[in-house]
């Protein structure tokens, strides 16, 4: 038995005696050293996708059972998709956009917050020993902020705004401007701008800027004011990366995407290795996004705590 | 004076007495051959963009004045969009994007459909003689076809799908079939992909094909339907262009975009030589999509023709 925070059709509930995942034959059973809060999480909690049992895919952990006994002890992060293995997807491109994947804590896999969680081998990196586990269990939305620059093409002389200054835009503009692009993030209120200017990066309220002057915009809010906001923002033939999961439909002026012929492209999940280069290299700071930390037996406070508007990312300890 | 079909907010009108339009410096004035209808003169006469004054911007007509007096004389087709010739985007791409740009027969700039246009020189195309005017006219169509290959690659092993049958979704399918790509036409009745077999094109009612097999889907019908369905045919990090103007807004499912990595483009107008060379050459058929020809005064019955479900091309001549 171990504790775990699960969810159902009554809500989130903490639970003492949830029984322990049995690793499959190829994976990795796992112990949770810390565990980070996501929007998502806050989306699975409201019925997002259906799922049911273990909440989160934001860890780093420990490898406490494994058939390939030399990644036993190591501390860990995992990817957190699991892909059937066999498809033409998987097989090209990894399990990512494999049409029977399950998904860590999203989609038919128990999650991470709980004592124990499963993965298979494939899905792991080995966290080196110098990068605390405060700072390895950002690696996933750091991943998925990368994962822009998988899709297109920033150049340094683009003009790029971030709307939506929460856990994952803060990433997102830290890892645009890594290559001296100019990056404004555009919030709705003055006090959640303050760790972004902390950060060193340029904020304004998301009125201020000039409409339809940016070459790029993320939009990282996940509501329908921040996709019009970002709509409005970007200069004909922009692009807007959509990074936030919308629950459920929007509507959107698409006689805009036309006349102005604007790229719109989804952006989901990102490479791990170079999110942990740059975790270890200290060109992303994370140590300043944590608010706060709590027991995996405090998951409703914790949870309570990371839907507050504005909150930074709240991490979750067994 | 002249005629000319002209639109107010009481609607479409034939005015026989219309203003002859004056040709400003470095403008031509142009003696209507043939026009054809598009849909979105269709939306225009609706009230879409506030327009009042002549309708329409397909059209080949004859030079009659110009100061540069080699064009006089010469049958001509011609660039629909007159920008400002000063700013940065006029300067560096064209006037497609110029913010103070006028748009024959759609913003600020009286249209074709009369006895007489004017029209920039620089926006001027001679028409080869052995084109004839029933051919030329096509050409503004299918330049927004070939926009398609202007922005994104289409490769020939691309599996592609045009959602929307109609005058321009059948200049699409012409064109994305060049390369030897499996281009496969969709429509919700059977008579309407008549015309697209009858080219050699494959066609099939949209219900038909399997779900997110799609690597392009082209949404050429302007309505929410035809949206969600391109949607659906799509496959994960598939690429959606939407090619028809939407009146006004529409409910999209963000969260599939996101998920699954989409990518959308929206595409306008497209270059006019290239489309001249297909003309010239027959690779793209076009006698085929004209269903009738009107004389300007008889312009209602014209428009009401061209706004029937399925009906292919609808021509104007003074």
């Amino acid at each position: 038995m171990m504790q775990a925070l699960t969810v159902d059709p009554s809500g989130m509930r903490y639970r003492a005696d949830y029984l322990r995942p049995l690793p499959l034959p190829g994976q990795a059973l796992i112990r949770l050293l810390v565990g980070g809060i996501c929007t998502t999480d806050l989306e699975v909690v409201k019925g997002y996708a259906g799922f049911q049992g273990v909440l989160g895919h934001e860890f780093a952990g420990l490898v406490v059972e494994c058939e390939d006994e030399q990644w036993i002890g190591r501390r860990v992060v995992g990817g957190i998709n699991l892909g059937c293995g066999r498809c033409a997807v998987c097989l090209s491109e990894g399990p990512e956009h494999c049409p029977d994947r399950t998904v860590l804590g999203i989609i038919g896999h128990e999650g991470a917050f709980a004592d124990y969680l499963t993965l298979p081998v494939a899905n792991l990196l080995a966290v080196p020993d110098e990068l605390p586990d405060e700072a390895a269990v950002f690696v996933e939305p750091l991943a998925a902020a990368l994962r822009i620059r998988e899709q297109i093409v920033v150049r340094p002389s683009d003009q790029v705004a971030v709307v939506g200054p929460g856990r994952l835009g803060t990433l997102i503009a830290q890892v645009l401007a890594l290559s001296g692009t100019q990056v404004i993030v555009l919030g709705r209120r003055r006090e959640s701008l303050e760790l972004i200017e902390q950060l060193g990066l340029a904020a304004d309220l998301v009125d201020g800027p000039v409409d339809r002057s940016f070459d790029l915009v993320v939009e990282a809010t996940g509501n329908e004011a921040g996709l019009a906001h970002s709509l409005r923002l970007l200069r004909p033939q922009g692009t807007l990366v959509l990074k936030s999961t919308f629950a459920g439909r929007a509507t959107v002026d698409l006689s805009r995407i036309v006349v102005d012929e604007i790229r719109i492209v989804g952006s989901r999940c990102g490479p791990f290795a170079p999110a942990l280069r740059l975790l270890g290299s200290g060109a992303i700071r994370v140590q300043e996004m944590i608010e706060g930390q709590y027991r995996l037996q405090d998951g409703a406070d914790a949870f309570e705590h990371a839907s507050r508007p504005g909150v930074r990312k709240i991490l979750l300890r067994p």
